[in-house]
């Protein structure tokens, strides 16, 4: 027999309990509480969804169907301990978190990770975002696919080593693309040049992966072994030498990869 | 007085000749003639533009308008040694050649650089496309900036100098970025995981640098410096030791600008 899951709390006020709570709580669901060590936060998030909200872990209530451990992974432990022990359904939202961190607290426990970057202020849909279930018993596990469905049309079932894998993947297909637009943007504000010339170029990038493999439609100086323009390059970036070794191990890899 | 242009020849058959020609022929220029040292990727060219093609560099036509030199930058050099000479337009579209290398050649030169990634079977729409244009003189340059609207609009004067950082910082914006995501698929294959989990959360990477400064929305394990879950990842990569130094060596710097 599945559970249906009704009365939320959300423990954590970082951007993602801050969306998800929005989205749970337009979905239908009742977000009864949320907790946060800071009460500025918690108030916020418990104004936008129109809940309780409290900075005394002890005061949590305990008679929820879910409790949402939305915080960043090194915070996790740190709260389990404090947290009162009862044998709700907990999970955590964590991309590299084991499943059975949360064994020792509850009988009932899983994973609720949804593949996306929050930032506060950013407008999100939902609906095409993964979420990765996991739980302990097949019971919680059709629970939780149920309460994720509802917000989302993309819900997979992935053990903790498959998300560890995901979630790596994900720095490598976001954090670090993001962080090389910004070495982009330094090198053009040296000239007073406007990022946004490079913008019809990055969509475009990201559009060709929709059909085909990134490995597919490498285009570039390293992707065609044109040392000279390579030269070039990293003689512009020597006044920027954390730039300039990024430069040359990224096409080093490219060329081994291509050639 | 602005010379209009309306024949053009165009000189080489990779990806950037071919979509050019193409754009040009639809925007109402006559493509008269295509050069290729492959006769076969030349008359491909010149069946979609319906002009004639030719794999002997002394038989082209000395009577255009513009010819257009699109291809690779160490083809350059050694094309232009074996190019009939004369007093017409004459334009690269290299990011990162000195529009001097035309000098020597004809007394009428400039650049025409499209920042765009093509791969020969995309369908490329022109019209968000930067052109960086210069030339060596007030005449000409105004030829070409009329050229370059009739199909893109975003035309803009860029010289040398900032063109050839343009370049640089488009290879930080398209070409790395693409590797990374290539990495990413690698990861996910190891697991039998499709790539196309990630893609939602590469459209809201693109997102949001579209109205924010993408070093104002740098998330992720490195920007909070959550050096557990940092080690964790390079131990998961403890058998692709390319990836592991590429990650360690973003981590860092991300870790440098942020904290």
């Amino acid at each position: 027999m599945t559970n249906q899951i009704k009365n939320i709390i959300i423990i954590g006020t970082g951007n993602v309990a801050t969306h998800l709570a929005k989205a749970l709580s337009g979905a239908g669901l009742n977000i009864a509480q949320v907790y946060g060590r800071n009460i500025k936060d918690a108030r916020e998030i418990a104004g936008d969804v129109n809940c309780n909200y409290t900075s005394d872990i002890s005061t949590i209530y305990s008679g929820a169907d879910l409790y949402i451990l939305a915080v960043t992974e090194t915070a996790v432990k740190e709260i389990l301990e404090k947290l009162p022990k009862h044998n709700k359904l907990i999970v955590h939202t964590s991309g590299s978190l084991h499943i059975d961190i949360l064994k020792a607290y509850s009988k009932n426990f899983g994973v609720l990770y949804p593949l996306q970057t929050f930032s506060k202020k950013d407008v999100i849909n939902f609906s095409d975002i993964p979420f990765c279930i996991e739980a302990n018993s097949q019971e919680n596990l059709e629970s939780l696919i149920k309460l994720a469905k509802s917000i989302s049309d993309d819900v997979r079932k992935v053990n903790s080593e498959e998300r560890k894998l995901i979630h790596l993947a994900a720095v490598f297909a976001c954090n670090f693309p993001n962080f090389l637009y910004t070495i982009a943007e330094d090198i053009l504000n040296k000239e007073g040049i406007r990022f946004d010339i490079l913008l019809p170029l990055i969509k475009k990038t990201t559009e060709k992966i929709y059909t085909l493999s990134p490995g597919d439609v490498q285009t570039g100086p390293a992707q065609r072994k044109d040392q000279e323009t390579i030269r070039k390059h990293m003689a512009l970036l020597e006044n920027m030498p954390e730039y300039e070794e990024i430069y040359k191990l990224l096409s080093d890899a490219i060329i081994n990869k291509h050639h």
